[in-house]
Formats: C-alpha cells, sequence, structure tokens
C-alpha cells in the first residue's frame, strides 16, 4: 500500500487556515518550480574543476545568482551566461551547487540552515552551535575547527558536572560533544588524518556518555566472522519480560552514536534498540571497509539480540538510515526472522551517482577506501535491490523526501512499488535528505510504526 | 560570591584550540564593540510614530544599514544621516530596533536567528518550524497565522498518533503544538482578541499533553484569597519517600506551560516541578491582573506543594524566569521556608524601562490591563527589590545574559551584589534574554544547583 504522510497532514492544516491574503511564498510559486521556494538563475557552465581519485572533473559552482522572485536575504549579482533556473530550496539537489567538497568556498548560509542545522537538531545537536559555527567559520576550511571547539567545551562541561554528580546532565553533555566531533569531522575527506582523529573523539565522548544515561547504554561487541562490531545496546526502564527491539543501521560517513535521538525515542516507547558500526563505518573503519555483503553483519546483530534473554527474539526488526536504508531490505531477503523493516531515506541501488553532491562521492571513496570513484563503484557492486527485493515478505516502511539531494525520490518509490502487498510509503514533499527537516514527524512516525508493527 | 559562568569555560576551550589564523570573528573585532559580531551604522533619527495607551511615542526603526564590516547577509543600503554605530548581535538591545510592535515591518532574518530560533528551542520547540515561518511570513503581521497553522499541524499530529495508541508521540506533538500557538500570540499586543484566542489554544492543547506524559503532569487549582490559580504538578517516576520540589514562576507574557523542558530536566534528576500562572499570567490575565503583591502567588504555591505527601516540605525552592526573578526574590524575604531562589534573566526593578523593547513595554501594559505606559508603571510600583532584599538569607543563583535586551545586565549584578553572603552570579558575556542562546548550560545548570542545593 502507498499511503499519504505526515506532510499531507500538514497541507490540509494548511488549506484549513490559509486565505488569498496570506498565502505562503511556497503556493505562490508552485507554478515556477516544484518546491519552489526562491527562484534564481544560476549559470550552468563550469566554472571550476577539482580533483578526486586522480581524475579532474569539471563541476558547477553556485555563482552569478540572480534574483528573480523575493530573495531571502539579498545577494550581491553576477549577470550570469547561459542561465538554468534552479531553486534555492533544493540548491542541494544540484550537482556541485552545494554540498561540494570545494573547502575555500564561503560557509553558505542556506546550506547551513537548510540542511545541516536540521540534520543536527534531528540527531541531538543545539542549533545555537551551529549559529556559533556560521558565525565563527568564513569558509568551511573553518569548519572542522570551531565544531571541534565546541566539542572540547561540552568535554570539559560533561567533566564539570559529573565532578559535581549531575550524571543526567554529564551524559547530555557528553552525548553534545560526539554531535560536535562527527559535524566537525564531516566534510573533512580532505584531511583524513584529521577526520580519523576526530571520529576517535567522537567515539570516546559517546563512550562516556553511555553508562551515564538513564536507562544506560550498554557496550557490546559482536562477533562477525573473525571480528567484532561495536554497538550500544539501550534496553527500556521498567520492562515485564522480553521487549522487542529495533536494529539501527548507520548510513556513510554516519554511525551508531548518531541513533542517540532515536534510541531515546525507543526506549521511552518501551522497545529496545541496539546500534552499531558496520564495515566501513565509525570505529570499524579503515579496520574492515566498506564492501560486498555489508547485510552480514546485520544478520549477526539479529543473532545477537536475539540471543538476549531480555529481547523477544520474534520481535527484532530493523531502521537502516541512508545507505543503511539498502541494506536493510538485502537483510530482510535473506533473515526471514526480521520481522519489520524501515527504509529512512535510502534507495534501490548507487544508480543516482554522477548526480550525488561531491561530498558524499567522496564518503563512497573514503569508506570503501578506494582508489577512485570507479574503484569505489566496482566495490559497491551487489549495492542493489535487484534480484533479491522479491524474498522480502515481512513489512517495510520507507520514509523518504521528495527533495532529497542524494537518494532521489524515484528510488524509494521503486521500493514501494516492487513491495505492494507489505510496503508503505511516506513521501515528504518538502523534505530534504532523511527527511531531517522534519525530523520530529518521520523519527517519532518510524519508531511508532514499529512499536506497532513488532 | 559571584563565581565565573560556564561561558568562561567555552573561552577557555577556545583559548586551547584557537590559533592567529584561526580567529573567529566575534575576536577580530573586539575592539569595535563588546559583542562585534557585525559593525553596522544606523540612523538614530526617530522614522516613524507608534501609539501605545493613547500616547504618541517617536521609535528610531532599523533602517539605512549600510556595512562597516563583514556582513552575515548582504542587504540594501540607503546612506545614514547622524550615523550611530550598533552591533547586530545585539541588535535587540536597541530601542525599537528590533523586537519593535510595528507589525508591518520585514522579518528580519537576524532578529529570527539570534533572539526567537535560541528561546524557541530552549522552551521545547522546533528551529525547523522558526525556519518555515522565517519563509512564510513576509512580515510580522503574517507571524500569528504562520505559527497558528503549524499548531493546528500538531494537534492534529497528535489526534493521529494518540489514536494509534502512541501516548509519547502525542504528548510532545500537543506540547509543540503549544509552543507554537505562544510564538502565535507573542507578538499579538494590537490584536488582543486574536491573543486570547490564540492563548486559549495553547493552553488547550498543553492540557491535552498533560495526562500523556511520562511522568504525567498533574493539573491543579490551587487556592489564593477567593480565587484559584492553575498549575501543573510533575512528580519524578521511582520516588523513594518525599522528594524536592522546584516552584517555576512565569515571566511577562510566558506562562506555565512554557516551563515544559526545564519540568522534565526536572524530573530525570529526581526533583518535582511545579509551573502555575499568576496575576496577569496565562490563564489567569484578564481574570487576575498583573498588580502590587505578586510574590503573595508564590508563597500560596509553596503552601500548596508543602501540603503534598509526596513533596519534602522543608526542600522546596524556586525558580522565577524573567520578570518571575524578581518576584521569587520578593517571595524569599517573605517566606524563610524557601529554601533555595534562582534568578533566571529577571532584575532588581523596571528602572530599564524607557530602553526595553516596545514589544515588552506593550506586554506590560496588557498584563496591568492599564491606559498606558504611565498607568502600568503606577500599578507596579511594588516591583522593586529596594527595602525587602536584605531579608533574604537563603541561597540565591542568580543567571543572567550581558546581551539582555529586556533586563540589563547591571540589574542582576546589583542583586549578586547585595546578597554577597549568599548569592552566585552567572553572568553570560554572549547571552542574551534568559541566556536562551546558551539554554543547555543555563537550564541544566539551574536545576542541578537546585539538586544540589535543595
Amino acid at each position: 500500500m502507498i499511503t499519504s504522510c505526515p506532510s499531507a497532514l500538514r497541507a490540509s492544516a494548511r488549506a484549513r487556515t490559509s486565505n488569498a491574503d496570506s498565502v505562503p511564498r511556497r503556493e505562490r510559486f508552485s507554478a515556477m518550480c516544484n518546491c519552489a521556494l526562491v527562484m534564481c538563475v544560476v549559470s550552468d557552465v563550469p566554472t571550476k574543476e577539482r580533483t578526486i581519485g586522480g581524475r579532474r572533473t569539471a563541476e558547477q559552482n553556485l555563482w552569478g545568482v540572480q534574483p528573480a522572485g523575493p530573495m531571502l536575504f539579498g545577494r550581491g549579482c553576477t549577470p550570469a551566461r547561459e542561465p538554468a533556473t534552479i531553486c534555492l530550496q533544493c540548491v542541494d539537489t544540484q550537482k556541485g551547487a552545494a554540498m561540494s567538497d570545494d573547502q575555500s568556498r564561503p560557509l553558505d548560509d542556506e546550506e547551513v540552515l537548510r540542511y545541516w542545522i536540521p540534520r543536527l537538531v534531528a540527531d541531538g545537536g543545539d542549533p545555537n552551535d551551529a549559529l556559533a559555527v556560521r558565525n565563527r567559520a568564513a569558509t568551511w576550511d573553518a569548519w572542522p575547527d570551531a565544531w571541534a571547539e565546541l566539542g572540547d567545551g561540552y568535554i570539559a562541561m560533561g567533566q564539570d558536572r559529573l565532578a559535581l554528580g549531575h550524571q543526567a546532565s554529564a551524559a547530555a553533555a557528553y552525548v553534545r560533544a560526539a554531535i560536535c566531533y562527527h559535524f566537525a569531522q564531516v566534510v573533512a575527506f580532505h584531511l583524513p588524518e584529521l577526520k580519523t582523529e576526530l571520529q576517535g573523539r567522537k567515539v570516546a565522548a559517546f563512550r562516556e556518555a553511555a553508562p551515564l544515561m538513564s536507562p544506560p547504554a550498554e557496550r557490546l561487541d559482536i562477533p562477525f566472522g573473525d571480528a567484532n562490531l561495536p554497538g550500544y545496546l539501550r534496553l527500556p526502564a521498567g520492562r515485564d519480560g522480553p521487549v522487542p527491539c529495533i536494529l539501527l543501521v548507520p548510513g556513510l560517513d554516519s554511525t551508531k552514536e548518531d541513533f542517540a535521538t532515536i534510541m531515546e525515542m525507543a526506549v521511552q516507547r518501551g522497545l529496545a534498540a541496539f546500534a552499531f558500526d558496520g564495515p566501513g563505518q565509525g570505529e570499524v573503519h579503515p579496520r574492515i571497509l566498506l564492501g560486498q555483503n555489508y547485510e552480514a553483519c546485520i544478520v549477526a546483530a539479529h543473532e545477537a539480540m536475539a540471543a538476549r534473554p531480555e529481547i523477544d527474539a520474534e520481535r527484532i526488526g530493523t531502521l537502516g538510515r541512508s545507505l543503511g536504508g539498502i541494506y536493510v531490505v538485502k537483510a530482510a531477503a535473506v533473515e526471514p526472522r526480521i520481522k519489520a523493516t524501515v527504509v529512512f531515506g535510502g534507495a534501490w541501488d548507487l544508480g543516482d551517482w554522477p548526480a550525488m553532491p561531491p561530498l558524499i562521492r567522496d564518503g563512497f571513496v573514503y569508506a570503501t577506501g578506494a582508489d577512485d570513484e570507479d574503484d569505489a563503484l566496482a566495490r559497491l557492486s551487489d549495492v542493489t535491490l535487484d534480484g533479491c527485493i522479491s524474498a522480502v515478505t515481512s513489512p517495510v516502511l520507507v520514509v523518504h523526501g521528495r527533495n532529497d539531494a542524494i537518494f532521489k525520490a524515484h528510488q524509494a518509490e521503486r521500493i514501494a512499488a516492487a513491495l505492494p502487498g507489505n510496503a508503505t510509503l511516506w513521501m515528504d514533499e518538502d523534505g530534504v535528505h532523511c527527511c531531517h527537516n522534519h525530523a520530529f514527524e518521520y523519527r517519532t512516525g518510524m519508531v511508532d510504526w514499529l512499536d506497532r508493527t513488532l
């Protein structure tokens, strides 16, 4: 079934209250662009060359912006040559326009406000921190240090609060430190040593938080072939027998720690949650690189949780974020005991590769340890639901944003269409990647769906 | 004692990591202005007349902004006459420059980003909602409808989730609805009927949330003279005997519902919290107007909580927000059983009146039911700590932001100086009113302080 999503609810509420005098901008310009917040004219002439994996590719950059409608911010204008029309709301869907890996470009307010703040807040961060970084980092080069400095402040705060016996505040401060370190490293593919160091600080910060949480997060190492995969298990307080459990599968360049808010929602609703790093992710990179058969680690995590006496082995589901959303479907195809699956900003395959933001393609090269993009794609040749999705017979929820710049909406629609009997699609017409800009609705919505489906 | 505050910690962390190449903008311009984020030249010539309480007063407005340093946003420039220098970071400290009651002026990004988003998030709202309002409301006239529409969406979400049995999500949605309705009405003094209607929707939304919270918020009416005052009591789960309790006292045009985040912090830390509306606030306005002897209602709330078997009558403290911060000190002076007091963005008196933003002065006229500002001031003639503060012998924590536009920093410093033996002052050099832009540190800090002081 394909059902309407919470955005329809918003549109309905809007319809009830709006009148001709207060038509929101989105609607006034809806004839011009699908999302149509602000219309601009931008040159489509390549203006900059970039190097990745030894190859040189021409990239378009945002310049020559010319207002053709009301602007949120005034901007200096340069006449555009051979203009093409884009919309600033979905600017991050334009190749190279935003989420570029050109670190010397100015920090763009629209990118910060429309993508990074929503993602930060969704993962438990503080928008005041993003505004502070915006005010202190003139270019993306300065982004890592600005975030790391905020992380250091939260570490100091956590230590101070813990010394006074305030566990709850210490835990919250350490979680915020981890988020700051994550944001510090998220654009730093060009500085692998710095990225590794910041990842280490992220891991250490969250590890301080884990035992202080209420209920605590138990650190586990689950067997995976000859190796172990690290994870955190939170069990709800006041259990009366075994409880259902959600396996939380990170995406590209996200990790188990980034599931803090979803884990909190789970335990508040009486569900256990286990988040772990798989190949190419967090603590496991570069020990095991992202490659073929990632779904084996989800099966291993399922096995480990099914063996826990606190968890009901018949009621274990998965939630895969972004790239993890592909893998949870593949896992459901090979492990029929997985009772329900959530594809959270996922995809059918990597067919959108050429249109993905450069930062994301850099991420794939990094996670796979590839020499270049072609090598990365070769290492990920099994990242497709072709030939396996028909084996999925359990319920699947697909959550996606129409403005997703990384995995385009047709990817999610294809998954839902391939599972007509058991998939539910929530497509948010205003949503960015993982619907971070509507995180409250969808994150509670996904956990609630698992709560009633498991 | 006067101790250093968490901002010193941030400065210290900054000092450890910053170097000459990455001096933040604040520091680069520190010679120009105390807070010095962006320097502008603005005319100090009155440009607009406004009417309040039957009197006409000349107000300065933001226009003719001329960049004299790096601008966060480009702006159209008009040459200024008789220029005066202000800083956009503390723009809300300028009389009439922001938080004006001119509703036809454009929605200003700096005001939204620097004051309203931090306050919204501090009180449990979603910055995505503020960005949505920013994108849909071109002027402040459109602000109430845009927020109310978001509130309606959350009401519908709460109903949908509740119908499916998801209490936690329903409670969270109703709380967000209440916050949206609060923000809808916060600037609507010029539309008293709309303001009353939106206040009613705020009250109704929170009332839906209260029994669904975990632990629930119990609605109480406490005796106050011939009348009753409505409030919400949250008791921590898993109590082992009577617990300490925080009485939460709202400020001007804030209400018991706005304490949702602080109440949550309290119960997470094993403290009870009771928030209520006093004269001139929330449900009590206009039944009882703001006037003389407000502190009597704090004493009444203390009496009611001391009588509860779940609460330790010897361990009751207060936290007064903004205007409520004056009243909690007055209450401590007359009720020695109040064991500890937090002045959260409060003041010594209303001596800063002429410099307060017009919106705030409108609020005093509204809350007191006065004819004009002079009448309001006459009705509030006892709002001063003169002659009473020396009777306060219990511990007092004073939390304040140096950039507070409503109650200037000297007000807080005066309170601390008058109580050399028992006051602690946390002055955040970067803080706005109630340090909303550093809410995490100070709100957890205040509750932690009460936790160890009660």
